[in-house]
């Protein structure tokens, strides 16, 4: 462009050169801000605004808010995943919208309306496909995570006559993978990406009524899914698909006419620890803890409320526990070892998440309904810092960026 | 300086204009060119060239090298940890240098002499607080991440007549703490650096003669050090600190006289899984396996040769290993669910070290006889890329930014 300005009007005067260099000083000093700010990506986050459809870019070395992105649809029930450099989030909105946001310079880069009710989505192994998983029309995407373009559309068909299902509980795994649930066809589906726009798929069918969400251990190797439609949960060990999915926790989710579910659980929120797993009860004040050697029910821990997320701390050493209505207000802190609740405190309403930094020093705990997230030391349950927050909910670090199945 | 050429010279000609209006550019240009350098550091990691003095800052997304950083000493013997935002890299040589380098500009930011003879470092939990051990004079040093000011001189000091010790073993740990051994004092010390300037130190006493290495566990929890002094391996359980160092393996190390020790295994290359921790025998070509429920050994592993690193791949489901000499050309690849051998390979001549990426795709081999790097993929043990690199030993990626002990 400056080079055809150049051709047409050879008699340029002083005040137009002026008006260039000025450009052109201005340009480079555009780009000179951004140099400023050249930072690395290891300490940053996002936290999710759902009402505002905006979201937060937070670091977590000083605990401040970097940025304000806006304009990113329906976020009321949003999650996120990051590139393998740790620059890139991608954010999965309840509207279907797949939205790619720059985190240095906070900026979005590109937008797009991949389907028509999404539910989650995942990054693969290799860092180059993004998958989104939808209600509507169901089915899986698989987007290249450089320019979102569509790679595979992989309609979830079941059954005889090719009806089409909702897909849930959508996950990476080791070798390219991805892993999903079909709610009404009552499948789990393993997806090969390495070729992203002939993706192989193995099919696991008649594993339980209405898987409704999952979860996959940190080493990519069990796929566990919860169903809405009868009792127990449903195992794929990915280090022996040979023995196809099985049935653990036989009595999970069982009725308790005493107490109406509020929330269900979710799965992604287990902890799972060296010998333990520790998950949330469905509608009943009691952590869940399972051998980890042979999924048997081992003991069951009293709790303030119904467990919707049970964290553990990066180390393993602590669980955390956030509660459906009316105890959306607390927090417990159960012990690993002891498998008891050691701490127990009100941050205030309307407690939705709860995110560790890599090493677990301190977690970011999102209070919906006082616009605020709060920092706590995770050693001395000390307040450190509070940040003002539009509603946040879900509240992720680059860390995931490393990490299998989150 | 400009402001001063102004007030020498007012009669500004057009020439000198120019002149400034280049420079000024010029000065934009060059931060622009930083501008441009934006990017995510997750990808990132160094080559430590170890006969050179110099490293190459990589990243693993294209598998280039995009810097080489030289001055930095002795690196005969050297590691690295990361600053917690993975923009930073702290260089311990043997030499004593512990050098402080900027990955995104490719430059190094600071260097000092802190002992006589550095063996290795860690970054505390928070990342503020870097710890060294030496050798000569013994002891540990801690020091200001941000500025590399010391914070503190803790001699090693054992005994009724006050000796100082070398120390070994150094790694940090969940709670702002470091753990080390003193190979001299036969005690292994769990230091906390909540207030560094004036850190509180628990020393367990004969803990075993001579700990020469040590390793965490990756959640933080089991301190393991060697012991060259006598057989056996010393286990600190930082989760039941109160029950002290205990002796496990007591037959570890124990004297083949058919085979002379090329090399000491190192420790901290242990393979732990769920279920097992794998392990390098001494002096023998085998892969020891112990039940990570009661550190029993459970099995031997016959290898091609005496190995040094046995390192799992980050999902566990694989470990590599390499040997000392004359083995030094071989890699072995362990499934860790069968527990057998099944994957051998000459890469070539000198394998000193492997990094797996974050997410376990690939693994970089360096090749130190062959001055390169070579770049595998980990499913079909496919070669994907080689990079040249003069006698590269060490490689560290900045995920370790995020992890414990290592």
């Amino acid at each position: 462009m400056a080079g055809r300005l150049f051709k047409r009007d050879t008699t340029m005067t002083y005040p137009r050169l002026h008006t260039i260099v000025a450009a052109v000083i201005f340009t480079f000093a555009s780009l000179a801000a951004n140099a400023a700010d050249l930072r690395g990506s290891g300490d940053l986050g996002i936290i999710i605004e759902r009402a505002e459809g905006s979201v937060l870019i937070i670091e977590t070395t000083h605990n401040t808010v970097l940025q304000r992105i806006e304009g990113l649809g329906d976020l009321s029930h949003a999650s996120a995943v990051f590139s393998r450099d740790a620059r890139y989030a991608y954010i999965f909105g309840r509207d279907g919208g797949l939205s790619k946001i720059d985190l240095l310079r906070g900026a979005l880069v590109k937008r797009l309306i991949q389907g028509g009710n999404s539910i989650g989505g995942a990054i693969s192994q290799d860092g180059k496909v993004i998958a989104v998983s939808n209600y509507e029309p169901g089915g899986v995407k698989l987007f290249d995570a450089d320019s979102l373009e569509l790679l595979a559309d992989i309609p979830a068909t079941y059954g005889k006559d090719g009806k089409t299902s909702k897909t849930v509980g959508l996950t990476d795994a080791p070798g390219q993978k991805f892993v999903f649930s079909l709610f009404d066809g009552h499948e789990i589906w393993l997806l090969d990406a390495k070729d992203p726009r002939q993706p192989h798929i193995q099919k696991f069918t008649d594993i339980g009524l209405q898987p409704y969400d999952a979860l996959m251990s940190a080493n990519g190797r069990f796929y566990i899914a919860g169903l809405f439609g009868e009792d127990g949960l449903a195992l794929l060990d990915l280090w022996q698909i040979e023995k196809g999915v099985r049935r653990i926790l036989p009595d999970y989710g069982k009725d308790d006419p005493k107490l109406p579910v509020y929330k269900m659980p979710h799965l992604e929120g287990w902890a799972l620890t060296d010998d333990h797993a520790l998950f949330p009860a469905v509608g009943r004040h009691e952590a869940l803890v399972a051998s980890r050697q042979t999924w048997d029910l081992m003991k069951k821990i009293p709790l303030h409320g119904q467990p919707v997320f049970i964290i553990s701390r990066p180390d393993g050493r602590q669980a955390w526990v956030n509660f459906a209505l009316p105890n959306n207000d607390t927090v417990q802190v159960i012990d690993t070892l002891s498998l008891e609740v050691v701490h127990e405190f009100k941050p205030g309403k309307g407690v939705l998440h709860m995110e560790f930094t890599p090493r677990g020093e301190a977690v970011w705990i999102s209070l919906r309904d006082e616009d605020k997230v709060q920092i706590y030391a995770t050693d001395d349950f000390s307040l450190r810092a509070e940040l003002p927050a539009h509603k946040p909910s879900g509240i992720f670090f680059t860390r995931r960026a490393h990490e299998t199945g989150l």
